[in-house]
């Protein structure tokens, strides 16, 4: 292996250029002293966009084993060795990337690493396409029989997954699929590929590909899934820093009585398991004399829970920190096996202090259009596909969102347009009852033409306890905001922070309000108006990259009987 | 509450500023449009930094019940209005936080909200110092007897952990510890608070206060934690956003075989128990003929546990897309009462792509040193605090960090230099043993002075089994990088990416192969080398703030026998 990595010795480099192939180096290999040769090296401040002739090459470190390092006199002073610089690979996506498609770089010797996509040889010259994952883009490589390591192509050793490493010099391209292409010099195999490897050029299903986790982000659709999803990720957290928001990560584990709703998933460390043994006797859990788990001999010292919102930890940030923001996992045991569950997501909650629902409203509102405007910036290639392949005309509604005022209506008024509707529904309408699912894109896909628009006021019979009462005494001051293709993509409310009103609402459900002590301190010190919103992530996804199945958004989906990976 | 909000009519404001106050009104409220008059406003862009005259005032919104939305006839169309525009809150810290320390603002007029810190009443003249958790530093409200709502601090309703909202206009300070302060026009108490309040002036111990985990973010150490803990968050994904790496959400609950060491939590939904009841009879839980927890009964099927790392998961997306990180919750179920140790912390774990051990050095060391700087720039004021609270020294140590070649040292020779070190250690230094916290802490504050060094090239007996075999055929190359104060912060290592010497690895140690054949699949197509690393969050967290007990520095800590809140 670590031959493949010499330096090449024969390429069109200016003296000590930093053009440099990996260094597999065993620390004591005798070549090392002369491929480290010390040469002046401008510092380069961290991610400065490179210019011309850039490429990846390791860090250089000088060897402890040289022997200059090894004068035991003066030991402690002498006896480390830098580490060396880091420096940002040279990807596909830079190459290509630019608004010229690489059209400046003509001329340039580069050294490029990636994975084979295609292989195809004709008479007299070889077109390999790699791809390196850091844009949908495959770098097309051209060769003919004279370049170095040819063999390896004739041979046949090359298939579709194989790695490679190629060196060369940009041309512009004959073909007209890209406008430049590698004149490849030198080609060094540097992983081969089985010939069982199941992701070939044919298309597979994604039902397929979903037991090929560890495998499908090297497919189109999967790596395009994986570069918005990062996006998106970092788009959230770019807004609400600007906007002085603080990140709060919310507790995962759970033993707090206030939690609330949905089916929860117990984590326990009673049940003698493990990976290696499936053989839980049942006699091992410890009990009490009436046959009751122990749960005092539990790791917590009673039941604990994988949490199901950050939201109330959230509000105790808030009421310190002014505005906050959670985004992390969050789980539901619910014995749902459908495209639009997961027993694991990704949610983001932002909490907001002295804010009521219209700044929780505008607070949504902004923050999609923030994210769905950054991917469009920032993933136009990726989006493109998506529009071909995924969904026809996404980036036109993507574009919409960003670009047209949302809409809000009450819940009263959205009943009313409901009942007005020239439309049978399944489910019945009437002032009271929560809306459906088919309820919500009629309103947000027929009566408003595709505009995102939030509902808010609903009754306060159908909404959880924590959510502030208007002073019509019927409806809090809750929001969801339905989007078209996914329905409620956000839902949030603005809190109750009265703490007479909030005891009264405990009472009435028969809560215990002992138990929420925490919860109503926050009303009894400083309480303040305060108001947020959750969104699932891996439906923010599926809304800006056109994916049905919510299983396909994240990169290890666990849903009832499977957890694997 | 309401009323406490309605619009100041006495200010004095240019005609349409858009100085308000918080509009919590009902929507049938009369004066509604009133305060709703449509002015002119000039479309900010998002995030602008707002000239003079910005404050807080809620998005406006026009009111679905102000009668002109109504015209039934055009239903449909005419139905929903716009949402309002989100604008950020003005915020002690964008007052006070300049350069200037806020004295380009004087003359201002401005609203400001927050929560009473301390309140002193002169003859003539009351001073109340509020925060609203933007920065350390409180504004400093002054007031005479004939401000609007004055009343109420005579009344001595406005004690500390009050939240307020205050009117009036910048002037230079007359006190030494401030440059400005609010000359106050109009007061009003949005949340008073009770006596009982535990978060006073004077100052509690941090045990006192982990039992008040969600007041004490209103302390100023822990709210100097939590926003120095938000930088770092945001600085380690600008960190690799910047240099192209994808964030990936590893899977919190996994069932897979090949998770490997730590001591893990089972999560299960087979223990009939909620948060309402704990009496969780025994007899319940499915179980086999032969007395065995009947697993197939359980949500996934089978055992399933919360990830102790996503390391694995995250290689197969590096060879996939290149360079990846997760930034996620980890957990161990290991009973450790310390103060080093979580059951529940957040891991960042990069993973590199054509990359050996030298590239994973230099990433973790240019991660360390810009995340660091990231503090040191965007934290001041906080880094002063603890600085002058927390750990003398601290600002000057982490700009060494900055400033200063990390070294690296090998494990054989850092061996070497304990046997010589001049010391008495209690654990005993073999060449094969593991570097103990006593020796970690010598080499990098005494043997190095306080530098960060880098320990390489472990024996592989004391590693895991994932790390490149180095040619000796005795060592790997994993790397731990020492800091001061904490020891180890990461740890990293190349991963074998070679499939026979792997499958060698896994037969040595007896583990199954079968079960890592998705991790195996990876050296079978395409594989290529690469390195990552592991970083405890917390840690890091530790090592910026000075902070002693890693429960201090993580919202809501959990550990053996504590889940609450």
């Amino acid at each position: 292996m670590a031959a493949a990595f010499l330096p090449a010795t024969s390429l069109r480099l200016a003296p000590y250029s930093t053009l440099r192939f990996l260094s597999f180096f065993p620390i004591s290999n005798p070549s090392y002293s002369l491929f480290r040769r010390q040469v002046p090296r401008r510092i380069l401040p961290f991610f400065e966009a490179y210019p011309t002739r850039r490429c990846f090459c390791t860090a250089v470190s000088e060897s402890l084993s040289s022997g200059e390092g090894k004068k035991v006199e003066n030991y402690e002073k002498r006896f480390g060795s830098k580490v060396g610089e880091f420096r940002k690979k040279l990807r596909i996506a830079e190459v290509k990337g630019g608004e010229d498609q690489g059209l400046s770089r003509v001329g340039e010797s580069l050294s490029m690493m990636g994975w084979v996509r295609t292989l195809r040889s004709q008479s007299s010259v070889t077109f390999i396409e790699i791809n390196d994952g850091s844009c949908l883009s495959n770098l097309q490589c051209v060769m003919n029989p004279d370049a170095e390591g040819y063999d390896q192509v004739e041979s046949g050793s090359i298939l579709t997954g194989a790695s490679i490493s190629v060196q060369g010099t940009i041309v512009a391209s004959q073909g007209t699929k890209q406008k430049v292409e590698l004149k490849v010099d030198k080609i060094i195999v540097v992983g081969k590929c089985d010939s069982s490897y199941p992701i070939q050029k044919k298309r597979v299903s994604r039902e397929f590909l979903r037991t090929k986790a560890h495998l499908r982000p090297r497919t189109n659709t999967f790596s395009a899934v994986a570069r918005v999803r990062n996006t998106l990720a970092f788009a959230t957290h770019k807004f609400f820093q600007e906007s002085g928001f603080v990140w709060v990560a919310s507790p995962i584990i759970t033993a707090s009585d206030c939690e609330g709703a949905g089916e929860q998933f117990c984590v326990t460390t009673l049940i003698p398991s493990s990976h290696e043994t499936t053989d839980s006797a049942i006699d091992a859990i410890p009990k009490t004399k009436g046959g009751l788990v122990d749960w005092s001999k539990d790791f917590f010292g009673k039941p604990a829970f994988l949490t199901v919102s950050g939201q109330l930890n959230g509000e105790t940030y808030a009421t310190a920190l002014s505005d906050v923001y959670t985004f992390g996992p969050t789980f539901r045991a619910e014995n749902s096996n459908t495209s639009r569950h997961l027993a694991e997501f990704w949610m983001i909650e932002p909490e907001l202090a002295f804010a009521d629902l219209n700044d929780d409203m505008a607070c949504a509102t902004a923050y999609l259009q923030y994210v769905v405007k950054y991917v469009l910036d920032n993933c136009k290639e990726d989006m493109e596909f998506f529009d071909t392949w995924i969904e026809k005309g996404i980036i036109h509604r993507l574009t919409d969102v960003v670009e047209k005022d949302f809409l809000q209506l009450g819940y009263t008024d959205a009943i009313e347009l409901l009942l007005k509707a020239n439309k049978k529904f399944e489910f019945p309408v009437k002032w009271g009852l929560d809306l459906q699912s088919e309820h919500e894109r009629y309103i947000t896909e027929e009566a408003f033409g595709g505009r995102p628009v939030i509902i808010r006021d609903y009754p306060k019979e159908i909404k959880a306890f924590y959510m502030r009462e208007n002073d019509d005494g019927k409806t809090v001051a809750a929001m969801d905001m339905l989007v078209p293709r996914i329905g409620e993509l956000i839902g949030g409310s603005q809190r109750e922070e009265r703490l007479d009103v909030l005891e009264a609402r405990l009472d009435a459900l028969k809560l215990d309000k002992e138990s929420y002590w925490w919860y109503l301190d926050l009303r009894r010190y400083g309480s303040v108006p305060h108001a947020g919103f959750g969104l699932g992530f891996e439906r923010l996804v599926q809304f800006a990259t056109g994916i049905d199945n919510i299983r396909d958004v994240i990169p290890f989906p666990r849903s009832p009987g499977s957890a694997d990976f």
